[in-house]
């Protein structure tokens, strides 16, 4: 670098670091037009200075890099903390003014940045939702790389920096994340390129990697596969040097690896570069303060001079920091960068703030999603057929890949379960991804395989929660109990979707769509720690306007609405359904109008008489309506509907499937939520409602809270019994078998119908029945026998 | 090794593999005295017979270890899919029998143990609760190496040996505990020898450091700090040789950098040994099935013969296996183990099923919790004194580490925050704990402190698992938000303890005790993604027997409720309580008594009178009553009640506060819960009741399930609005501030009071004065206002 351009980064940078402590404490004075006073001070100091530097010091290279290389990068700024650093660079690079157009580039604009930064009604205090070019909210730290990996995939050209601080390095998500070079395909993936950026603290203690030795650092780095460079230094202009040079290097190397590969195709695995950046934490802040050290120190984390506004010692170091960037040499007389600096940042498009790739809705191309038909089972009589429900969703899906072969813009994530969740199609049209030679033996595994497994939630999550911010599509399949692991992750990216519908100029992206398959009903086979139905408890205190949670009880409803899910914006949805073999009901015209209304009655399986499905209002009301949400308990009812059918004809029982959970939601609640009208069209007014729910039983209460007599639904659902057992015992454990059901309808019923008394008998003789089997099966085996069974 | 040696180590592996094969398969003739029948076969084959063989081969060759060293060593199986290769193993070892005696070492015995495993009833198919050796689940992946970790923390004499396979090791928590060299300090702690057990494949697919080389492995471990050692092969003697070498050599390594340390201090982090084993998977099993190769491929994960009950050929493909460890050698007549074999298993306590270590409340010795008064703070009026909340805690938790000086039973542990959630008291008493060199301006770090800081939830909160479940105490202090991150452990646990209930032979631990603080209330600072109460949510799904919930109002409440908690056993108790500077309303003796109950009236701060606090059904009954829960919630409330006295004396309003939300409960769905009698003591049996809740106010509901009317309860609480602002916009954005609680008491109140439309006047401007506030404040710049301004 010459020392021209040397000269100009520097100052460039400068005005980054001036602009970030300016926001961090000026409400006024925002270019020290006069000596600073305490009004000009902010009443309450908020803001990460420590990391923000740095941040700044990696946004002002690649500026320089991608200049020089018209290259499109995205920044994903791991320690999100340091919003006020990116909120510095977008705006100085112009792309904040065009999307805030009241945060001009003048003086008035300047005054608002600063003023606005971290205030009541202001923006947050991190990276985040309104910060433009940002996919990555930095606030829960873990998932920098993982989002930065899921974004490069299918954007050949693109280079996704991503800066990860010490602290964030020390969490297993991100330690997990350094595994991208195996998923990563040169041939037609982007490149992600790690600027790890030790300053040596978290909050007030030393970092893991922050007090290890350089070499240390970097062989963990290519330990992990990557081709480190080190640049370290407190001295500004060997830095610029050096990370001038690096981030040279580093982008040759990535055209160098994507161009051989293009020629020849992936013979090895790339080792992609990576930067290894060690300046000092609170680089350019106040050396000490009070005596005490603070410039690469802990102490330098959050603002340096607490006491700006009383202390008028602080106050005159805090001018003294601020007039060190020569503010006027920086920005002319209107408050406008100078030409010369501002030179220095890209244009248009190619400004990281203002990368379509960061704002993926731009570049979003609807899916081609085949018509259903070819892939529904057929279903001429409801409850015959057995088949596993999600077989025919893997065959949607393999043809998904197939009609986005050219777009590349859908991808299938797995922790490994794709053949165990019966997705196992999409094998006929991909390969699982893996850059790693071939072995004999290998079953659909190869670099340019587009379905991704890896055992672990967090990557999968990511990865696709990357991919679908940056403009595609994509579903993450998994064990439902393990969905938990990475509940974090649904939790934040909703919280991210939440804002999104705020901000107009965030073109809306897909879905993340969530399968949650391998229920808690049919893990009998794997126990306890596989069966937990807790996620859906998590994703139902979240914001309705982003929330869905769907429980299709067969495959054709599966398939209209994973279509309806993959078609749709901006959302979370959960779909919960086992993979097993099950009962089907729905033929697909049929399922598409049951997962249209949300929740129907099933007249062929109660035994109101005479039904008018189109207006059940007309008959009399039912003596109880057996409610089912989700397979198993549907299969469950259904049987109960038909005991009581054969048992008790005269008692009129009515049946009601629930497939869209948020359907049972108030309309205020949830936008989905059913009118009052409609609610009491299928549950009646104030009849007594038997619910065979699949989830905890506690979670739908929720749901019913405002309804008429909430106290008449009587609830069951997984009450937390589980063991490696059979199906049916799963059930009877929860209490949430046929014979349960049976019992909870004839107690429920506004009258004891013939032979209820009799059928109550044979009910409680089947479970007996079931118990004795079992018990009998230990009998004399107590110890075994009892630490499962609840029954004394 | 010498061949006689060898030789024997290698039949008691073949017992181990031919009982874990038997486990799977048989349900009669487990002892082959008659040729193999349909029969003998059980109904549904379940397990994992892939990873079981190395599993083994790690139990047999520590037992060699043991024998010759007299190691404590508790075996850690993270592939806890394997659980019958550990059974048979503790049952070889003669432990199973000792604590199962119908499981007798005999031909009846060994029938039995065949046939209860992974049958309804029976035992379930993973390592698990009722494993004897176990201190650890190997269902949900991740947590083998962080469990082995926390449980030799404090334990010097006990090695940990650590099987990871390599589908775990693809996990982030997993990559996270690699850390440990730079936690564990080996003057005083114990060792973790972790075997990476790589055989390549998970379920179907193959594994990231299955298809690295051996070279890039061992870099990979000794980039983590560790001196890795290769054991690989699929030649029994070879590989039973090298094993035995690493083994010998790993222990010896251990003890001499035990040694040294303990006569020189931690000079420098060690180099912990570790061990790479790579064997095939499923190794000794079939070849090949039906032309296809099983043995070394991801087709012998589960049960590599599928269809040996109707398949003759299947059947007698399985006969062969089994009869190929030829166990008629290794069992004689009556079924027991032959005395040349069993005498290779350690003896007593030295067995690893049988280590006290694994039964951690064997070793339990009580805290010695020093009497509350020193940190109580004074409180002669409520509501007078401003003070952070934690800190009397931090001070009771400095004392707990001088108390456990010697017994060394006590750690805290939190990402990166004592300092920052006021605990910092405890580093009056000790150090954070880092095995790295001093530095220059370090404050509180060394080798030998006891408070474990690292910035991963997974880590901290694993570590504690492992530290409580080998016998010790502590605490896990976590920002609310982010305690969703290792959520997923929290159910694991809480499922464990499930078990634990049920086993008497496991002696009650220590309960999981987490504070969750930097709560949603007073995020205010780090914006929406660090507001999120949810982990609340996921508890209370969970069974009532374990699961605890605390939201003290004050100081003294918590120091009550912390006692509470660190003298429990066998719980999760969730301690919800800020860190920032809140006002203090109780005394010691009126915090003790408000704990104890659960949930009281606060009679000061209402407006009933006459009011008994000793039998307030003698009065009239309130028009309203006001029930606030966590420490925000009740300032507001308390705020909306000195206004309502203020303005409207004449109204009759209860206070109430809940400290322990389980009492909330129904006695029947939690231990805790209130009688109707008391519920309606403090809420009335019909009246109004206007709540203001911590969390998300669905979760509220589902402990009113079961109450009279529970539509009469009007819960305010977290509704998911939140960013960077001041702690009054937090209350005000959701809708929980006094002025809505006033206007909500108003409302729901019998009879509007003189005055009351005036009031409710009053409180209108006073929200519309905070909107003007906020919105006067970016009046000219509308983008920015309105993403965060839900107000039209």
């Amino acid at each position: 670098m010459e020392d021209n351009e040397l000269g100009l980064v520097d100052e460039y940078w400068a005005a980054a670091n001036y602009l970030t402590v300016a926001q961090i404490y000026l409400q006024d004075n925002a270019l020290l037009r006069e000596p600073l006073r305490p009004e000009h001070i902010k009443p309450r100091l908020l803001g990460h200075w420590g990391t923000s530097p740095g941040l700044s010091l990696v946004y002002v290279h690649l500026n320089r890099l991608i200049r020089r290389t018209g290259a499109d990068v995205v920044y994903v700024a791991g320690p999100g903390h340091g919003g006020p650093a990116l909120v510095a660079n977008v705006y100085l690079e112009g792309t904040y003014s065009e999307i805030y157009p009241r945060i001009s580039r003048d003086e008035q604009g300047l005054h608002r940045l600063v003023r606005q930064f971290s205030t009541p009604g202001g923006v947050p205090s991190h990276v985040s939702v309104p910060t433009p070019g940002s996919i990555h909210e930095g606030g829960e730290l873990g998932y920098a790389l993982v989002h930065a990996t899921g974004a490069a995939m299918d954007h050949p050209d693109l280079v996704v920096a991503c800066v990860i601080g010490d602290g964030e390095a020390e969490t297993g998500p991100l330690e997990a994340a350094w595994k991208a070079p195996f998923f990563l395909n040169p041939t037609r993936d982007g490149a992600v390129l790690p600027v790890l950026h030790l300053n040596g603290y978290k909050i007030s203690g030393p970092t893991v990697l922050g007090r290890r030795d350089d070499e240390e650092v970097l062989a963990l780095l290519a330990a992990h596969g990557w081709a480190p460079t080190l640049v370290a230094g407190s001295e500004p202009t060997a830095v610029h040097r050096e990370l001038a040079d690096a981030l040279d290097h580093a982008h040759r190397e990535i055209r160098r690896i994507q161009t051989e590969a293009g020629e020849h195709g992936v013979r090895q695995r790339p080792r992609w570069p990576a930067i290894v950046l060690r300046t000092p934490k609170g680089w350019t802040g106040p050396r000490a303060v009070d005596g005490v050290p603070v410039e690469g120190t802990f102490r330098a984390h959050q603002v340096p001079l607490g006491g700006v506004r009383d202390n008028p010692e602080h106050l005159a170091m805090l001018e003294e920091w601020l007039r060190s960037y020569h503010p006027h040499r920086l920005f002319d007389q209107t408050g406008r960068l100078r030409p010369a600096l501002a030179a220095l940042a890209p244009e248009g498009d190619k400004r990281m703030g203002a990368s379509p790739y960061a704002n993926g809705g731009r570049l979003l191309v609807a899916l081609d999603i085949p018509a259903l038909d070819a892939y529904a089972l057929p279903v001429p009589t409801p409850g015959r057929l057995r088949r596993e429900t999600t077989r025919p969703l893997g065959e949607l899906l393999r043809d998904l890949y197939r009609h986005t072969d050219s777009t590349a813009n859908f991808r299938l994530f797995c922790p490994d379960e794709t053949n165990s969740n019966r997705l196992g199609a999409v094998f006929e049209a991909t390969d699982r991804c893996l850059i790693a030679p071939a072995r004999e033996g290998d079953e659909h595994v190869s670099p340019d395989g587009r379905v991704m497994e890896v055992l672990s939630e967090h990557l999968c999550q990511g990865w696709l929660e990357g991919y679908l911010l940056t403009g595609r599509h994509g579903l993450f399949a998994t064990y439902e109990a393990f969905a938990m692991v990475s509940a974090s992750m649904a939790i934040q990216h909703t919280k991210w979707l939440e804002h999104v519908r705020d901000l107009p100029w965030r073109a809306p992206v897909s879905s993340l769509n969530v399968l949650l398959t391998s229920t808690c009903w049919r893990n009998d086979h794997n126990g306890f720690s596989h069966q937990g139905p807790g996620l859906i408890d998590t994703m139902l205190s979240l914001s309705g306007t982003v929330v869905r949670i769907y429980l299709p009880p067969d495959a054709n409803t599966l398939l209209v609405v994973a279509d309806h899910c993959l078609r749709s914006r901006d959302y979370v949805n959960l779909i919960v359904v086992d993979k097993q073999s099950h009962l089907q009901y729905l033929d697909l015209p049929s399922a598409r109008a049951h997962a249209e209304a949300g929740a129907s009655i099933w007249p062929w399986a109660g035994t109101e008489r005479p039904v008018e499905p189109t207006d059940p209002g007309s008959t009399d009301p039912p003596d109880v309506v057996l409610a089912c949400v989700g397979d198993v308990p549907t299969q469950e009812t259904l049987a109960a509907a038909a005991i009581l059918r054969a048992h008790v004809p005269y008692l009129r029982v009515r049946v009601v499937n629930v497939v869209d959970l948020m359907s049972l939601a108030l309309p205020e609640v949830h936008p989905h939520g059913m009118t009052h009208e409609n609610f009491e069209r299928l549950f009646t007014h104030d009849g007594q409602v038997v619910v065979a729910w699949h989830g905890y039983a506690r979670a739908f209460h929720q749901l019913l809270h405002g309804r008429n007599e909430p106290s008449r639904f009587h609830v069951r659902g997984f009450s937390e019994q589980g063991t490696t057992t059979t199906p049916f015992d799963m059930v009877v454990l929860n209490e949430v078998s046929r014979y349960h059901l049976v019992l909870e309808a004839l107690r429920r019923a506004g009258r004891v119908p013939e032979g209820g008394n009799r059928l109550a008998d044979h009910c409680r003789q089947m479970l007996a029945r079931h118990h004795a089997h079992i018990r009998e099966h230990f009998e004399d085996m107590p110890e075994v026998r009892d630490w499962v069974w609840p029954y004394a």
